[in-house]
C-alpha cells in the first residue's frame, strides 16, 4: 500500500532542547510539497556538527529539532514539479544545496547556493519543515535531518546516486568525508610532490589525508594530540606523525624543522582557532596555503600580518568546495571503483535508538564514525 | 677622476635614533665588495615604511641607520664578480632581492629570495653595511638605504632599467607603486569585469586602483576617511568612493549593499589590522579574495572562521608579488609605454635636505609622494 500523498508516522530522534540527550519519538512527516522529495533514510553517520549544534552552538533558539545530516536512503515520493527523482531512487541529502540557477551555482569557483540555508540565516536550519511531534512543529537541521526514518527535502539539496551503492557506507559522503577530501583536492588544490600537514585525525582529517594522497602529495604529516589515531592515519596515507604534546616548542616550529621551512599545504580539521593559527604558521612562506576546514563560530581566529604578507594564503570551504549535486555522485562512483575509502572510517555500527550513545563516543574521541541504521532497507 | 676603488665621502640623512628627526651628515661609503654594486642615487621617494621604521616600528635596536628604499640612480662602480652591471647603468634598488638561484626564486608562485633580509632576520636591515659616519658603522635599511648620495648594494637586489627612464619618476617603482599595482595584478589576480574595493588611497592604494583597472575590473570602489583623496583616485580609475565616516554601519555592510553581497576582490593598503578585517568582510562569500598589502607588525589581525569557511581567501604579498629583478624593468617599460602612470603620484618635489619636512607631510596625510632629489644627474 503506497504511502505517497499521506502523512507518514515514523520514529525520529528529537532534540527538544540544547545540552540534553535527544529523545526517540513518534513524529508525523507530511507529504512533500512543490519541488520537495520525501526520503526514507536507511543509514546516517553521526558528525561533530550534530554534537556542536546540540552542545556548543550559539543557536539556542533553534529547538526542537531533528539532528543528523550525513545520511543516505531511498526516495519514497516526490512533490509537484519534481522530475529529477522517482520513488526508489537511491539518494544522499546535501548539506550545501545546488539549485543550478543562482549566481553562486553558476560561478566556477564557488560551491555555494543562494537557495540554501547559509544564505538565508545563520541558525543552520529552516524555520519551516514537514515534521510535527505532539502537535508541535519540529525544525530541520541544515534543511536535512537524517536522524528520522523519513524526511522531506527540497530537490536542490538531494543527489541521486548509483543504484549499486551501499547506503550504510556512502552516507559518509554526505558530510565528513567529502568535506575533508574536497578541502585537500578542491580548496587547497594540493599539488603532486608536495608536503602537507593535516591537523586533527577525526573523520574529516583522515579524509583530508586521503585527499592529499590522491592529489599526489609525497609527504603527509598528521598532527593530533591522541596518538591512538596515528595507526588509522597510516591507512589513509599519512607518512609522519606529530603529537604536539611530545614537544615543548610550538608545533609550527616542529613542522618548520621537519620540512626545512614549512609545509606547502596545511589543513585545519579540528575547529579550534588556536589550531587554525598553528596550521597557518606551519606553512612555508612564499607559497604556503592553509585551509580552515573545522567548524566553529564562537571565537575569532587571529595571526600576525607578516604571516600573510610573506606570501601565505588562508582559505576555507564548506563541504570541501564540492558543487554538491555534481560532486557527491562522483564520489560515490570513486568509492565503487575503490579510488576512495569509506569502510575504514567506520568504527561503530549502531541503531537510531543508540544515537545518544554514539554522540557520547564521539564526544570522548572514542570513535571515528558511528553509522546508525535508521530504517530497514 | 674615477672614484672606483676609493672611499666616497658624501651626504646622507642619518637616523641616529628612533622617534627623532634624521640628521644630514657627511658619511663615508666604502667601495663595493664581491658581488656588490655602488650606486649614485639620483632620486628617492619617501614611503610610509620609512616613517614606520623610524616612528612606530619595534626594532629600536636597528639604529643608527640610513633610511630610504624607493630610489633610482646610476652604477658608479662594481665589485669583483659583478658582470651584470657596468658603471653608468641606470638602476633601481630592490626591497625584495632576486638571487635567481634559491628555491624561492625558482618557485613559480613566490617572489621571495632566500638571500634577502626577510630570510635572515626581522629587523629590516643588514647588520653589515659599507656606511660609516664619525667612525661609527651605520646600518642599511632593507639592505638598500636611498637617503644617501651613494650606497652599496648586493647585485641580487639591483635591477638594470631602460636608459631612457627618468630616474626622478621611476624611483617610485622601487616600492610603493609596484607593491600596490602588483598586489592587484599578481596577488589578487583581479579578473576582467570584476568589482574591487581598495582601502586606503595613499600611493600604494592608488597603485592598487591602477592595477585593478589594468586587470579589467569594471567597478573599483575606493575607501578612505579623507575625501580629499577621491579626486586623485578617479585619475587612477576608481569609480566609486566610500568614506566610512559618512556611515553609521560598518563599511563592510555598506559595500555589501552597494554590490549585492560583497566585492570580488579587496585590497588593504593601510596597514591597520581593523581595516584588514573590514576588507575581508567586504568580500563576497564563495569566491571573494582579500589581499593584505599594508605593512604592520605590531598587532594580530583577526576574523570569524565563517569568513573563510564560506569561501573567502585571505592573501598577502611583499612588493606586489613581483619577482623583483624581472618585474621592475618591465614596469619601467610599461611606464615609458604610457601603460602605467607615475607622474600622477607625485605631489611634492623636494631635496634630500628637506627629508624631515617630507616625512612630516606624509605623516599628516598631506602628500601622496614626495620625490627627493638626492644627487645631481
Amino acid at each position: 500500500m503506497t504511502t505517497a500523498g499521506k502523512v507518514i508516522k515514523c520514529r525520529a530522534a528529537v532534540a527538544w532542547e540544547p545540552n540534553k540527550p535527544v529523545v526517540m519519538e513518534e513524529i508525523e512527516v507530511a507529504p512533500p510539497q512543490a519541488n520537495e522529495v520525501r526520503i526514507k533514510i536507511v543509514a546516517s553517520g553521526v558528525c561533530h556538527t550534530d554534537l556542536y549544534h546540540l552542545f556548543e552552538g550559539k543557536h539556542k533558539d533553534s529547538f526542537p529539532m531533528v539532528l543528523g545530516h550525513e545520511g543516505a536512503g531511498f526516495v519514497e515520493s516526490v512533490g509537484p514539479g519534481v522530475t529529477e527523482f522517482q520513488p526508489g531512487d537511491k539518494v544522499i541529502p546535501l548539506v550545501v544545496s545546488q539549485c543550478g540557477e543562482c549566481r553562486f551555482c553558476k560561478h566556477p569557483k564557488s560551491n555555494h547556493c543562494e537557495q540554501g540555508w547559509p544564505s538565508s540565516n545563520s541558525v543552520m536550519c529552516t524555520r519551516d519543515s514537514r515534521f510535527t511531534c505532539k502537535g508541535q512543529k519540529i525544525l530541520q537541521f541544515l534543511e536535512i535531518s537524517t536522524f528520522s526514518e523519513y524526511t522531506v527535502i527540497n530537490q536542490r539539496a538531494v543527489a541521486k546516486i548509483d543504484p549499486a551503492a551501499p547506503l550504510e557506507k556512502v552516507c559518509l559522503l554526505g558530510c565528513g568525508v567529502s568535506t575533508g577530501y574536497g578541502a585537500a583536492v578542491n580548496t587547497a588544490q594540493v599539488e603532486p610532490g608536495s608536503t602537507c600537514a593535516v591537523f586533527g585525525l577525526g573523520a574529516v582529517g583522515l579524509a583530508a589525508v586521503m585527499g592529499c594522497k590522491a592529489a599526489g602529495a609525497k609527504r603527509i604529516i598528521a598532527v593530533d594530540i591522541n596518538p591512538d589515531k596515528f595507526e588509522r592515519g597510516k591507512v589513509f596515507g599519512a607518512t609522519d606523525f606529530v603529537n604536539p604534546k611530545d614537544h615543548s616548542k610550538p608545533v609550527s616550529e616542529v613542522l618548520h624543522e621537519m620540512t626545512n621551512g614549512g609545509v606547502d599545504f596545511s589543513l585545519e580539521c579540528v575547529g579550534s582557532v588556536e589550531v587554525m593559527r598553528s596550521a597557518l604558521e606551519s606553512c612555508v612562506r612564499g607559497w604556503g596555503v592553509s585551509v580552515v576546514v573545522g567548524w566553529t563560530d564562537l571565537e575569532d581566529f587571529s595571526a600576525r600580518p607578516i604571516q600573510l604578507l610573506s606570501g601565505r594564503t588562508w582559505k576555507g570551504s564548506l563541504f570541501g568546495g564540492f558543487k554538491s549535486k555534481d560532486g557527491v555522485p562522483e564520489m560515490v562512483k570513486a568509492y565503487l571503483a575503490k579510488k576512495v575509502k569509506l569502510d575504514e572510517f567506520i568504527t561503530h555500527n549502531m541503531t537510531l535508538d543508540q544515537v545518544n550513545e554514539a554522540m557520547e563516543l564521539m564526544k570522548h574521541g572514542q570513535c571515528i564514525r558511528a553509522i546508525l541504521s535508521i530504517s530497514p532497507q
